[in-house]
């Protein structure tokens, strides 16, 4: 998917990213220039890409980029049409090339951009309350309702025979068709990933969005943050109850089912069919399987396999718990 | 009492409900009116009810409704003059028969009847912030406040002397005197109960209001659901802080005091004069006694009798919890 | 500091606050003015204090002020200049008292003294999103955001730099340069601090402010209450996520990170580094220290020394947790 919402500022010269990273690198031939950061997997050839994880090294072993930033004991996975450039803190790296790329996925200011929406041509096509406001390059299906106070921030798309709540703000999100979301939302501001630093912690950009595939229902007060690297998913028909948290980079299935207050730390994947508990919190880059049951007030610090019913905090096996708890 | 938020379809002919049900009557003798869906024990003999469990025996009966969608198992206990409708699935033929009598309360979509309070007889009566917006049919008492952006639905009714705060929806809602909803509320809407369907979820109606009843306060960001058949409901003097969750058909007596973040789920009933400390969470169908202490980050997930201290996840005696747990 | 927010009624003859405490005092010589009621420590020669448990022994025997709302047991730590006020309650009469000084800081109705933003001075300053209200004499520095229909109360004081999301109302507090307040905030209400009384409950005043210091982010969704006597304090460079309830009189240090629901009761003090897993709940009047590291769900039910981590409900050494529950 091109990306819609972040402007990319590419290409680079690569001796200007090199720069910034304050590398000098003998090899190089030609001051060519890069298109893009990306993952291991999605990099092209003009792209630049990160390598950070021995669990990553497969993907390493493939990448079509021709840079790859990445420490001294990695370097050797990676092919030899991709370059090595080597550094200290990966992240931190990735965060400053990042920036250079994507300048506006830093910061979440308000979307000064937005008119009312009886400014706007949807005026005859959507069902609206007062005081509705609406981004540039806004994309609304047909037979949509929104509700007053609500903003859809720019290059937001939604599908058809959606309804969007009050009081509830959009921005830096793909909507499918009958989607609903409740009053006082927040869809798609940046996660809470940073790099800590005394004085002033430094942002890194957060250039995924949320995407909320179709027949979904997000209840009140929910807040689902786009992704950092890579994209937030609601998948079809899954339903949220009230006050949930989903941070960045979290993907969940089709058809789950998750009760109020829970809390979804960031880059966790939750499977198809799943049923979560009120107030279950989970890790984050936790994994939890298809068909999984986890009862309420649960704390998931590890993976659930498929099929599995969990509680406690930790959770473990429902039978178990319940047993241990007489 | 009579439900001013939910327009009722009926009368409907019980052969356009059997049709629906896919039911085919022998003993039916004539083609009637039937007025209304109510539990057993509130139906009247030109209404139709539903028994879907052995713990309803008594209501059973007793019923005094003419037919009661029912099961095989179960139908023996209903008296003569009560005609069993036997199905599969007792709880989506109620959701399919509510629907037709509630076609209304199936959905959330935001109230687009709403105007501005300057434009409504409340402009001379009520004290009120910028872009407030009022329903029809609003009822409000003397001495109220009603803060910016804050939007009351249609059919709500609000006593004397209530302040509401600023960004806070108010929708299917019965409030007495003195009560406080402070900023960014939700009240009103309809609770997370629906049917799990892969492809598509089915929702049912939700025809039950919330009642607060007065002097109570309800702190900011909270989230208060309607009841599904019955009402969710705040008792006298009762008050809760910010970030609470209240589900469907809650019931919480007098006098009681909820901290921050606790959420209540489904059906469960709270007693007078108990107090829940801060992130506790209560399962679903639960009762909870007169003058109970609940330590904060409880998780509750079975009844609790009258003058009890508890605490623990689950929930124990606090002087056990205190005590396995030093 | 002395305090914008809330008009101190004073002075106030001292008969008049006797009558109310229904106190006859023989010892008393002079009926003078009292200016202020504030605590044993800030109090000097003309304003009243109060004294309600050994704990602060010496802070009384230290005080500077001429009366002292205290109880039989406790008076003789007084020094002579302080004459003893002896009731049966300390807290609830401080609270007649505080009334009587701060009669505006016991409700929290909506500010009806703003007006939009491009009617005011800042119209050329800030730029702000459409609906943005600004009440009397608030302040606001250079190069700030303000997005739509946020409400910015009465006094309020923001500083350069700032960043305000959308749908967020700010009351009561003093905001540093370099802040993100993001969408949905509820900032500086009054606390959940009252005395249950059946029929109705007795608020007391707030009258302590939000102090947010430099480089703060406050997450989506979250509420932070003013304190009552003393301060709310979110210390240098702290960064708070989604849906986080801080707690009347809660001070937390600097640089320190706390997740995504997480709850703070009140009076707590967290220190400086601190990081805090998301969906922790910390109980009221706990000292958590410097450097310390809490796992996400746990419960905190009594201090934590310096440089600790800490896991579980209740909370503690982290590797202890993780052996128990293997």
């Amino acid at each position: 998917m091109s990306n819609p919402f972040f402007k990319n500022n590419g290409p680079i010269l690569i001796l200007d990213i090199l720069k910034i990273l304050k590398i000098n690198l003998n090899d190089l031939k030609e001051n060519i220039n890069i298109n893009d950061i990306k993952d291991l997997s999605a990099s092209n050839k003009s792209d630049i890409t990160f390598f950070h994880s021995k669990k990553y090294k497969e993907a390493a072993n493939n990448t079509k980029a021709s840079f790859c930033i990445t420490t001294e004991s990695l370097k050797s996975e990676l092919p030899n049409s991709c370059l090595p450039l080597v550094v200290e803190n990966v992240l931190v790296s990735v965060s400053m090339i990042t920036s250079l790329f994507y300048p506006d996925a830093v910061n979440d200011d308000f979307d000064d951009s937005t008119t009312y929406i009886y400014d706007t041509n949807f005026k005859d096509k959507v069902i609206y309350g007062k005081n509705v406001l609406i981004g540039k390059n806004v994309s609304l299906g047909s037979n949509c309702k929104i509700g007053h106070n609500t903003i859809i921030e720019k290059n937001v798309s939604i599908g058809n025979n959606c309804s969007i709540g009050s009081n509830t703000i959009i921005r830096n999100s793909v909507i499918s068709n009958n989607v609903k979301v409740l009053d006082n939302c927040v869809v798609g501001k940046h996660g809470f990933g940073f790099f800590p630093n005394k004085i002033k912690n430094l942002r890194y950009p957060h250039i995924g969005v949320v995407i909320i595939e179709e027949n979904c229902e997000i209840g009140c007060g929910s807040t689902i943050d786009r992704g950092s690297m890579s994209n937030t998913v609601i998948g079809k028909n899954t339903y949220l109850d009230n006050q949930i948290h989903i941070a960045h980079n979290v993907k969940i299935g089709e058809n789950s089912i998750i009760a109020g207050q829970v809390g979804i730390a960031g880059s966790s994947i939750i499977g198809s069919n799943v049923r979560i508990g009120g107030q279950t919190g989970i890790s984050g880059h936790i994994k939890v399987g298809n068909n999984v049951e986890i009862g309420g007030g649960s704390g998931v610090i590890k993976n659930i396999p498929d099929n599995s019913k969990v509680m406690g905090y930790p959770a473990k096996n429902i039978r178990e718990f319940l047993r241990d708890n007489k």
